[in-house]
């Protein structure tokens, strides 16, 4: 691969950290200036990197995505890219976080989606005295899943799967259209089941409004995104968003490479992204 | 007036406290109750309420408001409702706030842009224990202002001018176009120059992309709404969404009743929000 890696293995995040005489999670802070430049921050010019360890020992980054043209609501944070990598990746939870700035509000809030938030420990790189501090410290009295949910409804990188199928018949979901960005462009039905793959798998417990996005490139390549909602609403990671972290961890380049997409959202759905979709990708295929 | 309250002016504030025996403070609890009850929430049926007092001693109301059909990032959350509220009367600080439910992250970040935000106190009324305390043991180590901005640029509640005008000479702003929701309304110069000055009273030092939007209703009462920016950026307010607060703080009713719409925004702006406020105003408009 000479695309830049946004996970590092396991074996071999233990062999770099032995090799620097280091632990996993103190290995974390010294990858965060290289995540920083791998950040694509037309508006503020102001680069997040983060850096994240999960159970599996795998090291996931994570950086901030900007679009310009559009309401600010777009942004992908630093720390919203790290956790929508681990869903893509399967990992469960988030051990340690090295970033190279404090946190903001919405992505401490954001943050609450994983089971087990509290023991997220958090590191800031830019601190006088750097050290791992619990979530709670950031943000404490904290609003979350748990204000809203039943216990046993999966959160944000648990599995589900949310019942959509195209037949509609069983599960009342059918696609709501085809948001094609080239004209040129006839969605395939690879496409469709990839974005239908992405919707099941969506994190939408608060509106009961799954959503999934599946993109292709010149190459051929599909990206998936899923949707993942935040209780507190705002916070919530648009299926576009998504994908897009897909693509650039992916090693997906300029975003004009991106030629087709395919939405899948239920059609009567109380939260329907297809509009917003269409927006944010006819934006970033045009500049 | 025969439309529920969002301000209560000084004098009355008082009274009401000292017909109780209660201090200010004391009294903002006492009003979440009922504040809750005007909260638009059609899709978590979540009802928030935030009362709060500032500098001048009236009292403030804030609820969440919720839009169907649309992504959940256009949502307002009642304690952003009460900083609108405190921008739109010329409020230039919030000194207690308290409100029903924890705030969640992306409130506590909006608070930031207040000057002075590590003073705000704020109480939950469903705590166990309810009592007044400082902002930062909710949100320590906090991203904000200070971070990116240099001390004298004025902050979110402070006056500002930013200079636009409709001739364009010499400060390089012009409307983008004209939303109009309706198709018979014909906007009239009130409304555009209500608009500009919205505009002008934006708070988007981070872009440098202000703007300002004017909605008319049937009975021809205008309502101006300026965009609000977070150095966190998602947690902005859009302009319509400052403008629903006016109306709804307005008594403005149902939506439909609004027939038109007037956005101003610098054209070549890195920041546009012409497109999303066609979104959000023909979606609410169609309910």
């Amino acid at each position: 691969m000479d695309h830049p890696k946004f996970v590092i293995e396991a074996s071999e995040a233990e062999s770099m950290a032995k090799s620097s005489g280091l632990t996993l999670k103190q290995l974390l802070p010294s990858l965060v200036k290289s995540a920083q430049t791998l950040a694509r921050t037309p508006i503020s010019n102001f680069n997040v990197g983060a850096v994240g360890v999960g159970p599996s020992g795998r090291i996931y980054f994570g950086v901030n995505l900007e679009f310009p043209g559009l309401p600010l609501h777009h942004t992908v944070h630093g720390e919203q890219f790290l956790v929508t990598n681990l869903f893509i990746n399967g990992e469960t939870h988030l051990d340690y976080l090295a970033v190279s700035a404090a946190p903001c509000g919405h992505c401490r809030q954001f943050l609450q989606e994983i089971r087990g938030a509290p023991d997220i420990r958090i590191l800031i790189t830019s601190d006088e005295n750097p050290d791992f501090t619990p979530l709670p410290k950031f943000l404490s009295h904290r609003f979350g899943p748990h204000d809203l949910l039943p216990h046993d409804t999966p959160l944000l990188l648990e599995q589900r799967h949310n019942g959509l199928s195209f037949s509609g018949e069983t599960h009342n979901p059918s696609p709501t259209g085809f948001v094609c960005i080239n004209n040129g462009y006839h969605p395939n039905e690879k496409l469709k089941f990839a974005a239908l793959e992405a919707a099941n798998k969506s994190h939408a417990p608060y509106s009961g409004s799954p959503s999934g996005i599946a993109l292709i490139d010149s190459d051929g390549k599909i990206y998936k995104g899923s949707y993942m909602e935040s209780a507190a609403y705002n916070p919530s990671i648009g299926p576009v968003q998504a994908a897009l972290v897909a693509y650039v961890a992916g090693g997906g380049g300029d975003y004009e490479k991106i030629v087709g997409a395919v939405l899948v959202e239920k059609e009567a759905a109380v939260v329907r992204q297809e509009l917003t979709a269409k927006l944010l990708l006819q934006s970033i295929s045009s500049q």
